[in-house]
C-alpha cells in the first residue's frame, strides 16, 4: 500500500521515487517471501478479541500459544490456527480482558515470532510479542498522551563490586526545570531480570507517567539497577558482547548486592536532586527483588520509609555466608522499632511462594510489624506485579 | 545446563530450588518445543566464520539469509542449510570481514528470527537478528571496556508541530558532573527511521563512547530527534500505540522538520549545559536525514559550523511550497560567505544516489563552497553510515 500522499510525491519527483524504491528493496523482497506487507498481525477488534495471521503455505500445521491460554499439563496452551487456499492461517481468539499478553507461533511445532508485530519483549532468553487489550489494566501502561518522564541508562562506579554498573533512571515531568528535592523509590527486578526488566516487562514508567498525570502519584525518580552483581550491565550492553543469556548467575542471593546497595544509593544522591531523608526512600521489588528489598531495609533498618514486597522470595532459612543474614529477627525487630510508614506485601493466590510468603507473615505479626497486606488472582507474573507497582505508588511519599 | 553454581545452591535449598523450577516454567516449555536451550546460534568462531543452528525436524528446506550474501536477482542472497537426523539444521558462513551483520531463517519460504539469539534490530517494520565480527569495523561499536555516557529518552515541547516530541540525547561521560559547556551533534536519521535508528541500527552511543576514551573525538552531546513531523515518538512510544510501522509518513521532506527544528535547538540549548556558539554546534544525517541537514544548515546559514551528509538525498529540483525551499543557490552562497569549518560529504560507489551527489557536487564547486568527499564502496547501507560518523566526529569542535 502506497500512501496516497506519496503517490501524489512520486508523480512530481522521480529521484524520491527511486529512494523510496531502493530503501525498501530489502524489506520488499523480504515481504514477498513472507506474505506481503498488507499482513496485519495482530488485530485487535473492538470487541476485544484479537485476530492473529500468519501466511505459511508450505506449513501443515500452526498453532498460536498465548500467555492467556490454560496451560496444557507441563506445555503452554496452545490453539490449532485455520489455513485457507492462500496458505494464511488465522485464530481469532475469545474476548480478552484488558491486559498485556505475550504469544508466539508453533508451524510444525517450531515456536517464531510474529514477523508482522515489531512489538517484542525479552524475558531471560526469550523474546515474545506482545499486544495489549484497552481497558482497566492496560489503562495504567499503555502509552497516553501525558507529560513523559525522561528515562536514561547511565551508568555508575560501584566500588564494592569493583565494576562499573548500568542503570535505568526515571525522573519525571519536569524534574530538569524544578527546584524542589524530589523522592525516590528503589525498584528490584527477580531472578533472570537486570536493568531492562522494570521498564520493559513492568512497563514502570508508563504507569508512572500514567499515575503522576492522574495526580495519583506524587512526582519521583524510580531508580533501576541491575541486581545481578556479576553483571555489569544487561545482556549485549557490556564489554561481554552478544551472548546467550541464562536465568541463573553467579553470586544470587548471597548477599553481595545487599551489601553492596549503598554504591547505588550515594550515586543517585549526589548526582540527583533527591531528598536524602528516610521519608522520601522507598524499596521495593518483585521475586528476588522482593528479597533483595526485604533484607537491604532491614540491614539498613533506619533508611527507607516505605518498602514494598511482591511476591517476594521470601527465604527465611537462608544459611548463607553474608553479614546481611545474621541477626534476622534482631535486626527486623529494630527495623520496626525505627518505624516506617509502609510494608506492603502483595501475592497471587496461586504463587508457589504463597505459603513462604504466609510464614513470612506470621513471623511479621509475632513481633508486632504492621503490613499491608494484598492477595490477588493467579500466580508469580508480571501481571500482578504491574498491578502491585501501580497499587503501591501512590502510597508513596503522602 | 545447569550452572554448577546454581547446582549447589539447590541441593542446600529446596525454595530456591522451587523458585528456580517455577520461574523457568513457561521457558523450559518452550524450549521443550523449540529443541533445547542450549542450542547456540550464531556462533562466532575465532576464524570469524559464523554457524547458525535451529532445530525444525519437520521442515522440508530451511535456508539462511543474511547481508553479507550476494543478492539473486531481486531477491536476498539465501544459503541452503544441512539437516541431521535429529532434526538439526546448520549452516556455516565463509570468513566474514569485521562488521554488523543481520540475519532471518526462511523455514520452507517462512522467514522467521532465531530464538537463541534475542539481539535483534527493527528497521521500519522488519526485525532481524544480528551480531558482530571482531576487528577494524566492530571495534568501533562494541561496547568496550570504558566509561560510557548516559543515553536518555526525553520529550520536548514542539510549539511548531503542536507536540511534544520524543528524542534520544547522548551525554557523554562525566557531563553530570563536570562545569564547562560542551559542544553539540544533531544527528539525524533517514526516511522510515526515528529516535531509534541512530541509537540501535546505527550504534551511534558505542561509536562515541569509543571514540572519546581513545582521544579521537571531544566530549560532545549527541541529539538524535524524530524527523517525522507528523509522529511524536517512534512506533510503540506515543499513544498511538502498538501499530505497524510504515516507511513513509504525512509531510514527510516537505520543509515542515527543517522550519520547526529551532524547536528542538531551543530545548536543548535550555536545557543541557551546551555551548550556544556557532563553532560548537554541527548537524549531520544519512539519506533523508542529510537532505535535512543540507537544507537547516542553508536555511539558516550562521548556525553550524560542521556539517555532515551521509549518502544524502539531495533533490536538488524540489518545488514543494515551504520557504525551506525558497533561494536554494542563494542561500547556500551565504552559507559560504558566512562562513564554516567543515562540510563533509560521504557516499558509496554503488548507491543509487551517487549521480545526485555527484551533480550537487558540482553545484558547490561552481559557488565556490569548499567541501571535504569521502567516496566508499558499496551503496546506501547502515555499515556505510556507521562509518562516516566514525570518520566525521573526530573531525568536530577541534
Amino acid at each position: 500500500m502506497i500512501h496516497p500522499h506519496l503517490r501524489k510525491i512520486m508523480k512530481k519527483n522521480i529521484i524520491l521515487t527511486a529512494l523510496f524504491v531502493m530503501i525498501c528493496w530489502s524489506t520488499f523482497a523480504q515481504q514477498a517471501l513472507s506474505g506481503g506487507s498488507d499482513l496485519v498481525s495482530p488485530e485487535v477488534h473492538e470487541n476485544k478479541t484479537v485476530t492473529f495471521r500468519i501466511f505459511a503455505p508450505k506449513a501443515a500445521e500452526v498453532k498460536l500459544t498465548g500467555d492467556w491460554m490454560p496451560a496444557d499439563g507441563r506445555m503452554p496452551g496452545a490453539a490449532a490456527m485455520s489455513k485457507n487456499k492462500d496458505g494464511l492461517w488465522t485464530y481469532t481468539s475469545p474476548v480478552l480482558p484488558s491486559n498485556l499478553y505475550n504469544y508466539s507461533f508453533l508451524i510444525d511445532g517450531l515456536k517464531t515470532t510474529d514477523q508482522n508485530n515489531v512489538y517484542l519483549i525479552r524475558d531471560v532468553a526469550s523474546l515474545t510479542n506482545i499486544f495489549t487489550i484497552p481497558g482497566d489494566r492496560a489503562d495504567r501502561y499503555d502509552v497516553k498522551d501525558v507529560p513523559h518522564g525522561t528515562v536514561a541508562k547511565r551508568w555508575y562506579d560501584s566500588p564494592g563490586n569493583n565494576m562499573r554498573r548500568r542503570v535505568t533512571v526515571y525522573t519525571p515531568p519536569g524534574y530538569e526545570t524544578a527546584k524542589d528535592k524530589l523522592p525516590v523509590l528503589y525498584l528490584l527486578h527477580g531472578m533472570g531480570g537486570d536493568e531492562e526488566a522494570w521498564p520493559a516487562l513492568g512497563r514502570a514508567t508508563q504507569i508512572l507517567d500514567n499515575l503522576i498525570a492522574q495526580g495519583k502519584a506524587k512526582p519521583m525518580i524510580v531508580v533501576m539497577p541491575n541486581g545481578n552483581v556479576a553483571q555489569q550491565a544487561a545482556p549485549g550492553e557490556s564489554a561481554k558482547g552478544f551472548y546467550k543469556p541464562t536465568f541463573q548467575l553467579p553470586n544470587t542471593m548471597d548477599g553481595k548486592f545487599e551489601e553492596t546497595f549503598p554504591d547505588v544509593m550515594k550515586f543517585i544522591e549526589s548526582n540527583y536532586r533527591v531528598s536524602n531523608k528516610k521519608a522520601d526512600r522507598a524499596i521495593a521489588g518483585l521475586s528476588m527483588g522482593g528479597y533483595h528489598s526485604l533484607h537491604i531495609s532491614r540491614f539498613y533498618p533506619n533508611t527507607f520509609d516505605y518498602i514494598g514486597l511482591f511476591s517476594p522470595a521470601v527465604l527465611p532459612d537462608r544459611k548463607a555466608s553474608s553479614v546481611v543474614y545474621k541477626d534476622f529477627e534482631q535486626t527486623l525487630k529494630k527495623q520496626k522499632d525505627n518505624g516506617y510508614r509502609l510494608y506492603w506485601i502483595g501475592i497471587g493466590k496461586t504463587d508457589f511462594l504463597y505459603k513462604n510468603v504466609t510464614d513470612y507473615r506470621a513471623q511479621l505479626d509475632k513481633i508486632g510489624l504492621k503490613y499491608t497486606y494484598q492477595e490477588s488472582e493467579g500466580g508469580h507474573t508480571w501481571t500482578n506485579w504491574r498491578d502491585y507497582l501501580s497499587t503501591f505508588v501512590p502510597l508513596l511519599f503522602q
